[in-house]
C-alpha cells in the first residue's frame, strides 16, 4: 500500500506509481455560495472527502493480511464549470474549456503511464462534463488497457449508493436529510463546511424564508425532468434551501459517510481493474460491509 | 388544446404555436442493437413513447372542463452520439457536434418564437449532452423568458419517477424489471420493440449466457461510479443482458408507463411555466394521480 | 437488386448492404417558405424525389436481364443550414455544425462498412457545405477505397443536367421554367408541393407583385457573381417569385424529371464505382437514354 | 474614378476609399501544377485578370461623360485550400482555416469602413469556401448596410457568364474550349500562363496520353454530381488534360475575355449597390455591350 | 492594505476586494524536472515567490505613512502547457486549452468585479500563451475600465528587470548566473527548490557532462532566433544544464531577488492603474530603490 | 548556393529545393501606422530586410571558397494579428486564425519536403503567435527530422542580438536609438520606410507632443511586465513616439544592421541544422564577425 502525491515525485517515480496504482484527480469550483460560505466551498469539500477517504484506506490496511490499494493523488483542479453563478461571483470554465481540460489531463496521465484513473468531483455543474469526458476518453485508441471512473462525492455513500439517507450504516444514516442533499449553499454543504473548515463559515447563518415557487432547477415539475429557467439562480438568491439549521456534528457524519463510501469505491475500482483480473468477478471490498448491488443502471440506451 | 407538427406549418402558424405551447424535440440514434433489433431502435422507441403520450393528453382533454396543453412537435433528430457502437455499426455525431446541433436548434427555436421547450431523448449516450445543452442554453441572454426541460424517456414513469419498478400504478408496475432497465438491446428494449415495431425484431431472439464479468459500464464496481473500460462493448458483444425472454405484453405495459409518465411530465411542465404563473406554485396535473414529490435532487453543488 | 432502409436493419445486415450497394443520405431543412408552404418543404421534396427515383429504379429492373443497383437508404437529416430564414422562422444548423454533422456521418458510414455514398440535398443553403464535406472527406486516410458523390435534387434532370429546361425528355421539358427554378417558395417549389403534398399547401396561393429591385441573391448584377446584401431576405418577404401560378400537373412533371435524373445518376454512380471497374470506362446507364456528356466541369483550378 | 492599393494608403485615406468604392480582394493558391507550371499559377492568374480588368475600367473611363468606378484593391491572399494537391506539393490552408481567414478579413474590412466588397478567386478549391464566407458574413449584424460579392475569375466572361465558350464577343469566343475549361494545369491554364508569365512555363510542354478512366472529380458519371474518389489526383498525375497544345495567343484572348468580364462585373456590382440606388433597378454597365440577363439562378432552395 | 485569498471569501467580500485591489493569478505546471526535482517544481516556485513577495509588501507597509497595496490572491492553476515534457511525464494542457482557460478566468474575474489583474507565471511553456491571453482580453468590450498585466517570475528582479545578473541590489546580484537562468531542472531551479522545498529535492544531485551540441531550444544558433528541433528534449535528457552545483544559499538570494522584484512590480502596477490616476505619471514605488527605467520595449511593430 | 522563389517553381523543383535548403516564410500585417505611413508598413519592411539579407548572402558567396546557403523563399503572408489597430483601420486575423494559418503552412511545407524552415516576422502582434506555432509544430510526429526557427526582424542585429544599440558594428551602431525601437509608427519604422519606400511616406511628418502618461503597453510600470489597458491605442493616437525626426540615412543603417543580422542568422541556422552535423557544434558563420554568444536564454522553465 502506498499513497503518493504525484506533484511531489520526480518523473520516473510518478510513472511507476501511476502504472501500479489508482490515480485520483479531484476537481472543484470557485463560485458564490450565498453570504456565509466561501467561493472555494466545493473544492475544499472534495479535498476533505478525499483526505478522509485516504486516511480510512490507510487505517484499514493496518490490519494484518488486509489487502492494500496504491493511490497516486493529483493536485485538485480548483476551477470548474460555474456559469450559473456568474450573476454573483464565480471563476468559471466554459463547458468546452472544462471538457478540453479533462481530456488533456486524461491524455497526459495515460501518456505518462497511468492505467486506472478516477475523477472525484465536488461541484454539480461539473458532473455531466466529467462523466462525458471519461466516456469519450475510454474510446480513444490510446486508452487501450485503460479503465476510467468518475463520481461526485455526495453520491458515494457508506451504504453503497442508495439514495442518500437510505438504509446504510447506522452512524451515517442518522444524519442524512436527502430532501436537501446536496443542494447548493444550504443545510448539507454548510454542515460539511462546519465540520471541515469552520473558520471559513460566516456564523450565525441567517435563516431564510422558503422561496416561492422554489427554484425549478432543484425542484423539477416532474421527476426525471431536468428543468432550467433563465434567471432562476438570481431569483432565488443563490442558495437552494435554508442553511440556518446546519450542524457541525451532522456535518462530520455526512462527511464520514462520503469518505467511507469513496474509500470503498476506490477499493472496489482497484479490485475490479487490477491487471490479470479482467475476466474474473470483482472481489468484495475488504474490511467493510458489502455494498448493496448497484441498482441504478447507467446503461446505454 | 392543440397538437401540431411544426414541420407542416407555414412560418406564422409555427411562430404562433411556439409562442403559446410546449415545444417537443425528440432525439434518437442509429446504432447497433445486437443481432435482433434494428439500428433505429432508440429513434423508433422515443417516437412511439411521444406518439402515445400525445394520444393520452388528447384523450384526457376530452373530459369536459379538463385543462388543455398545446404541443408543437418537431421532427425527430434521427442521429445521436454513439461512438461506443462504432465497433459494429452506428451513425454517430461526436459529442461536440451533437452539442452544437442541440445548441443551434434551441437557438433557432427561441429566435422563431418558442418559449417553453422540452427535449425527449431515446438514447443513453445523448443524456449528458442533452442535459448540458439545456443548462447552457438557459444562461444565454437570448433565453430571457425561456424555460427548457430535458428527459430520457425511460426515466419518466407513471408513478412519478421513482426508480423504475417502484410503487407506481398497478398495471405498469407489474411489468417492470429494474435490474435490466433500460440496458441496451436487452430485455427492456426488445420488449418495447415487440410492442411498437414487432416486424423489425428478428425472432426468435437467441438466448445468451451471461458475460463474465458483466460489462463495467453497466455494472460499476461501486454504486455512483461511472466506469468505462476501453473495448468493453466489443468484449460483451453489444448487449447488456439476455433478451430472449422479452415479451410483447410486458413491452406494451412498459411503453404505456413511460407514455403516461411523459404525458404527465408535459402537463406539469406546461403548468409550471405558463406565462403569468411564474410566482405561484405549480398546480397538480389534472386527470391523473399526483406524482410523488420529486425526491431526486438534481441540485447544483 | 435490393433497396433497404438502413434504420430497419440489424447491424450485420446494415454492414453487408453498405459494403455492396450505393448508400443514399438525403438532407433537407426546416425553414420559412412564405405564407403558403410548410417549414419542411425542402425535406419533403427531397424525400419525394428519392422515393420516386427508387420506384423508377425498381421498375426498370423488372425488365429481364436489366442490371440492378443495390441501394441502402438512410433517414433524412431534417435540419439544414438556414440562417437566412431566421428573420421569420427556421431551425438552422450553423455552417460549422452542419459541416461537422456531415463529416461525422460520412465517417460513421465508412467505419460501418459503406464504400460508395451519395448525399442528395433538398435545400440550396446546404449546397456548398455538402459539396465541401464530400471533397474533404475523400482526402482522409480512412476514405481509402471510398467514392463519394453529392447533388442537389433540382440539378439532376432527366436530360442529363443541362440547364433546367434544356433539351431533355419531351414530357419533362414542357413543364420547365428555368428562370424561376429552383427559387424559394415560388412557382417551382409550390408546383412540386402541389404534386407531392397538396394537403400542406395553403391555397389559393396569393399573387404578389414583383419586388423591385429583385433580390440580389437571386438576381446577381452580373452572371457568375454570388451577391449578398444584408437584410435582403426580409426586404423581399421570404420568396423569390410569384407562386400563384403554380400548377399540380407541372409539379408532377418537374418532380418526375428530377426523380428520373436522380435514378440515372444513382445508376451511373453505381456503374462508375463498382469494385473491379476502377480502371475501365464507366458504362452507359441501362434502360435509359444516355445522358449528354457532362459539359459543366467542376474542375479544380 | 480612382484605383488605389489599400496597402499603400495611410488609414484615413484607406477608410475614405473603402467607404466610397468597391473593395477587391483577390485570393489564390500555391499548389502543384504538373511539371510545367509554377506553384503560384492560380495566384498569378487571378492577379493578371484583376490587373487587366482595372486597366479596362481605367481606359473606359477616359471617354468623356463615362461613369467611373472607384476601386480599392487589397493584396492578394497567396495561400488557399489545396489539400488535394499535397500528394505532390502545396501550401494549403484547411477549409476551417480559410473560412476563418475570409471571415476575419471581411470583418476587418467592414470595421475599417468598407461597404461594398468583392472577392475574386483564382483557385477552384477555394470556390465553395469563398461563396459560403460571403453568404455567412452578410447575415452578421455588423453587415448592416454592406453588400458582398464573390466570383472565380474563369466564370466571369465578356459575354455575360454563359457557359464558357458561349455566344459572346467574337474575339474572345474563338479561343474558348469549354470542355477543358478551367481544368487544372491543362490547356486553359497553360495558355493563360503563356500569355501572362511565359518565363515561368517550362517549355516545350510534354504531350500526355489521356488517362483512362478520366478523373471522376472532373468527369462526373452524371451531370450535376460532385464526385470524389480517394487518391484520384495522384492516379491521374496532377493535371486534368493535355496541355501540350496550349497557345499564347489563345491565352491572351482567354485572359482578355475574363478581364473584360470582371471589369463589367465590377461596374455592374458598383451600379447595383451604389448608396441611394437600393430600390432602383441596376443600370446597364456603360461603354460595353449589355450582358445577357443572368440565367443561372443561384437561388436558395 | 489587505491581502486576501479569493477562495476563502463569500462572494460579496470577493467582489469588493476585486473592485479595489490588484488581483493576482499564479499559474504553474506539472512536468518532468529531471531525476531530482518533483513534477510540481514550477508551481511550487511561483507560489514561493508570490508568498515571499506578499510578505515583503506587508513588511514595507508597517512603516508609518507607507502606501498600501490591496491584493486579492487566487488559487494557483497547477496545470500548464507542457507538451515538450510528455516524452517523460507531464500533465499538459494544449495551447488552445490553456488559452481558453486563461480567457475564461479573466472573463470571470471581470464579470465578478475585478478591474486590475496580474498573472504571475512559473513555467516557460506558458509564457507566450499568457501574454497573448492578456493582450487579447484587453481588447474585449467587457474589458472597458480594466488593466491587465503578466509576467514570468524569473524576469522580474530586484534591480528592475535588467538582464538577470545585471547591476542590481548587491545581495541578490552576487548569486546570479545569467547564463543558466532560468534553464530547466538545472542550477537555477534546483537552487530555488533547495531554498523553498529542500525535502522535495533528491540529493545529492548527480553531475552530468555537457550535452554536445547543447539543446537548440536553449542555445539558438543566432541571438533572437527561437529554434526548435523535433526530439531535442529527449536527446538532452530533460534538463538544460548541470544542477550538481546548486546551492541553497544562492537559491534563497535568487528567490528573494524575484520576490522583491515582484513586490515592486505589484506596487508599480497598483500605482499606475489606481482609479483616478489614469492621466498622471505613475509614482515611484515606495520604500524601495527606484527601478531603472524600463529599457526593453515590448512595443507593437 | 541558390536562392529560389518557391512560387515560381514547378513542384518537383520546389520539393528538391526545400529538401536541401533553408525555407524562409516572411509574415507581415496590414494596419494603421498613424497619418504618415501606409497600412502595409510591416509587410514592406520585413520584405525589405529579407531582400537585403539575401543580397548580402549572395555577395558573401562570391568570395572563392566561401560556403553557400541555399534559400527557398515563400510569398509573404500580407495579413497578421492586428486587433489592437481596428480602432482605426486594419485587416486582422484573430489569434486562433493566424495560429491555424501558420500551423497549416508549416504542415504543408513539411509534407512538401521542407526540413529546415525559418519564419521572419515584421509585426509585433504576430510575435508570440509565431513563436508558439514553431514550438507546437516541432512536437508533432510529422516534424521528425525537421528544425524550425522564428524571429522578428528588429531583434536580429549585426552585433548578434544584444539589445538594439549595443556594442555591434560601428556603422550600424551609430544609428540606433534603442529607447524608441521598434515602437509603432514612430522614429524607427518611419526611418526604415524613408530608406525602403520613401514614396509611401507622407512628408513632412508632423511632430507631436509626448502623450502623458505614455502608453502602458509600450511603457510598463515595471520591467518584465506585459501591461495592457483597454482603449490605450486609441488614447495615444496610434503611434508610440514622435516620428518627426525620422531620418533616411539612419533608416538605411538600421535596415542594413537588421539585414546583416538576418543574413548571419540564416547562415548560422543553416550551419547548425545541416544534415549530418547534428552532433557537432555549430560552426561560426563564414565571412562575418562572429556574433557574441547568445546570452538571452529562451529556456523552458
Amino acid at each position: 500500500m502506498s499513497q503518493r502525491n504525484m506533484s511531489e515525485l520526480p518523473w520516473r517515480e510518478a510513472r511507476a506509481a501511476g502504472a501500479e496504482g489508482v490515480t485520483l484527480l479531484p476537481i472543484g469550483s470557485q463560485e458564490q455560495h450565498a453570504a456565509h460560505l466561501p467561493l472555494a466551498t466545493d473544492t475544499l469539500l472534495v479535498e476533505a472527502v478525499v483526505d478522509r477517504a485516504l486516511e480510512i484506506l490507510a487505517e484499514e490496511e493496518q490490519v494484518p493480511g488486509a489487502p492494500g490499494t496504491d493511490v497516486l493523488r493529483l493536485p485538485v483542479l480548483p476551477y470548474g464549470h460555474s456559469p450559473h453563478h456568474l450573476f454573483a461571483a464565480a471563476l468559471s470554465l466554459s463547458a468546452p474549456t472544462l471538457s478540453a481540460v479533462l481530456g488533456d489531463l486524461l491524455g497526459s496521465l495515460v501518456t505518462s503511464g497511468c492505467r486506472r484513473i478516477m475523477i472525484v468531483n465536488g461541484h454539480g455543474g461539473n458532473d455531466e462534463i466529467m462523466r462525458l469526458a471519461v466516456k469519450r476518453f475510454a474510446l480513444r485508441p490510446e486508452a487501450e488497457g485503460v479503465t476510467l471512473a468518475a463520481c461526485s462525492y455526495w453520491t458515494v455513500t457508506a451504504d453503497g449508493g442508495e439514495a442518500p439517507g437510505g438504509a446504510g450504516e447506522a452512524g451515517a444514516r442518522t444524519a442524512e436529510r436527502p430532501e436537501v442533499t446536496p443542494g447548493h449553499a444550504g443545510w448539507f454543504e454548510t454542515s460539511l463546511m462546519l465540520a471541515a473548515h469552520p473558520g471559513l463559515v460566516q456564523t450565525p447563518v441567517a435563516a431564510r424564508e422558503p422561496v416561492v415557487p422554489p427554484p425549478l432547477f432543484d425542484n423539477p415539475p416532474y421527476p426525471g425532468l431536468t428543468t432550467e429557467r433563465h434567471g432562476e439562480w438570481a431569483r432565488v438568491g443563490g442558495a437552494t434551501d435554508d442553511a440556518s439549521g446546519a450542524d457541525r456534528d451532522a456535518g462530520r457524519r455526512l462527511l464520514d459517510a462520503r469518505a467511507l463510501g469513496l474509500a470503498r469505491a476506490v477499493r472496489a475500482f482497484d479490485a475490479a481493474t487490477r491487471p490479470g483480473l479482467r475476466s474474473e468477478p470483482a472481489p468484495e471490498p475488504a474490511g467493510a460491509a458489502a455494498p448493496a448491488p448497484a441498482p441504478a443502471h447507467q446503461g446505454e440506451e
